[in-house]
């Protein structure tokens, strides 16, 4: 098991009372001129003289998505004091691979919503999303080239040998329930932290960081998209709409295996157990499972313990934050991670 | 209309009585050495922790393709005089391109065969091909990166994006059996003869060739991919069975459009073009339309008109092959040109 999948000691490195829900909004501010930029990128490049290209990528990227990954990438870059111009086409390919992802994703999921709307496979159909996800993953591999340094090639290409191998792994484990919540972990670390922490990396390597602040800036970035990825988990199921992300309850009806469930099938008697293998495992659900779902969970409080782990994996990624200089984009990416944790609350 | 694809006049430049169906070992045999470590490669790089990613890739990849694209790899490097090991991994990384393609084109096809076999979306689901093909892709790129040449990345990172256009300009007239030659040359440019064109010139850039011989290696990759295309369109109607590549009639089955099809739409009287928007647009099909299909085809003459078209954009490719030096490889190469078009008669 990994060393970093050992969750560390729960830590009140900042109390609850610090954070605040502006503090996307002031990272988002601190780069914006470069993020307005790295837009009018991923718009030129997304283009084709094949008509059908544009429209499924504008669609998925025009969608409100809220960027994050490539304004990590960004403020990374200006963490380290970056002044150039290489970080604008690096977070744009972070962009470009996560939208690719995503198109793969919903044909994979077969999912019919994506951020509150149809999604691409929905309206253009499987094949485009499959290849459209091929151009705009081909495309990322463009603006990396045109950056020149191999380095950033070698950690963005291997995030995406991670991903797809999570997203395999998750396809081998998504009927099976009693996956272990490490199990889960390792999906969540591949799938979703290792883009992260490639985005973070990447912006440190374009500033020509040092090898010690590079790998702080990994370490954020992977614990960072964890505690991420679980506090969605714990949202689709908290009982209120929220601002950021999904609707919810899509986890719930696509059947999605995520801890909060793992942790109360775990704790679950034979009765409950039963009622998680049909509505996940076989998604056979009825108009109140939802709300039975809701029930269990708080009776088992797993939704209070996959935050709980959040948080913690949010410490890891602090700590790593210390070793970078401080300024103004550290001092924002510290208070984002307590905001993406606590818009759960 | 680009240039290339204004069909040069038909030259003798070699008569069909010099060609020999052993051409393709012949070339197989010059690099044999290097593509057995090749092979060593392919494998190696294939493996995942995750044991679905290499049943997939191993499933398509041991099922005995040609390997033509990365022995097109192999041999160009050695013409240039190259004795480095830096086109081995070039050629796996070739490889593996062309794989992932292979699996997300099958599902985008639909397709239940794939080299006389289960295709691997039959086997293992959509799901598997499309996320196995994106590991693969990775991968290509971590082998380049390993090279470390950033050339090499940019041939075959523009090669992918222009492959990924191709298939959604194919999957936007693929039902359109009215599309002109010359849109269906267009994509057959970029879908097939684009990592045929990118597998040749990166041969030669890992051999540090000279910009004219790098562009004359490209010029002979594209114009001996579309020959390449072009044959075996004709050869899914060609009423024998024959050693290399797929089964008769598997076009016509999926419904495909290929240039001898299309031919016949243009020349054929209404009762002929409703034939085939039938059996093609609308894929509905009766026992002996595979044998009337044919019967149209020598009708109209269209598969001898295919194959002329073939031999032509084949004289292209040889008169590139003449601006590099001559040895062993090009004469290889050279012959194998004939071979890939004359398995046709």
């Amino acid at each position: 098991m990994d060393a970093m999948l050992v969750l560390p000691a729960r830590s009140d490195l900042k109390p609850a009372a610090q954070t605040d829900a502006d503090a996307f909004a002031r990272l988002s501010g601190l780069v914006s001129k470069d993020m307005a930029e790295v837009n009018e990128l991923i718009i030129s490049r997304m283009n084709s003289s094949v008509p059908m290209i544009p429209a499924v990528a504008s669609h998925l990227i025009k969608s409100g998505g809220k960027r994050l990954r490539p304004v990590i990438t960004l403020a990374a870059a200006r963490l380290c004091g970056y002044e150039g111009t290489n970080h604008l086409k690096l977070a744009a390919a972070v962009e470009f691979i996560h939208t690719a992802t995503l198109l793969h994703d919903d044909v994979v999921d077969a999912s019919v919503l994506r951020r509150g709307q149809d999604s691409a496979n929905v309206v253009w159909g499987n094949q485009a999303s499959v290849l459209v996800g091929d151009f705009l993953f081909s495309r990322s591999f463009n603006l990396m080239v045109e950056i020149g340094d191999i380095k950033t090639l070698d950690i963005l290409s291997t995030a995406s040998s991670i991903i797809a191998e999570g997203e395999v792994m998750q396809l081998t484990t998504n009927t099976d329930i009693e996956a272990s919540g490490n199990t889960y972990l390792e999906i969540v670390k591949a799938k979703t932290a290792a883009l992260f922490a490639a985005a973070s990396r990447s912006g440190g390597v374009v500033a020509k960081c040092s090898r010690n602040q590079e790998l702080a800036l990994e370490t954020f970035g992977e614990n960072f998209g964890i505690a991420f990825q679980l506090t969605d988990d714990a949202l689709d199921y908290n009982g209120q709409q929220f601002e950021l992300g999904k609707t919810l309850g899509d986890d719930f009806r696509e059947g999605k295996i995520t801890l909060p469930v793992i942790l109360a099938y775990e704790k679950g008697n034979n009765e409950e157990r039963a009622f998680w293998r049909r509505v996940i495992e076989d998604v056979e659900q009825n108009e109140n499972d939802f709300a039975q779902a809701i029930s269990l969970l708080k009776k088992h409080d797993t939704l209070e313990e996959t935050l709980c782990r959040a948080r913690e994996f949010g410490d890891t990624a602090r700590i790593a934050l210390r070793k970078l200089p401080k300024n103004a984009y550290r001092d924002a990416l510290d208070d984002v991670i307590d905001f993406c944790i606590e818009r759960a609350y």
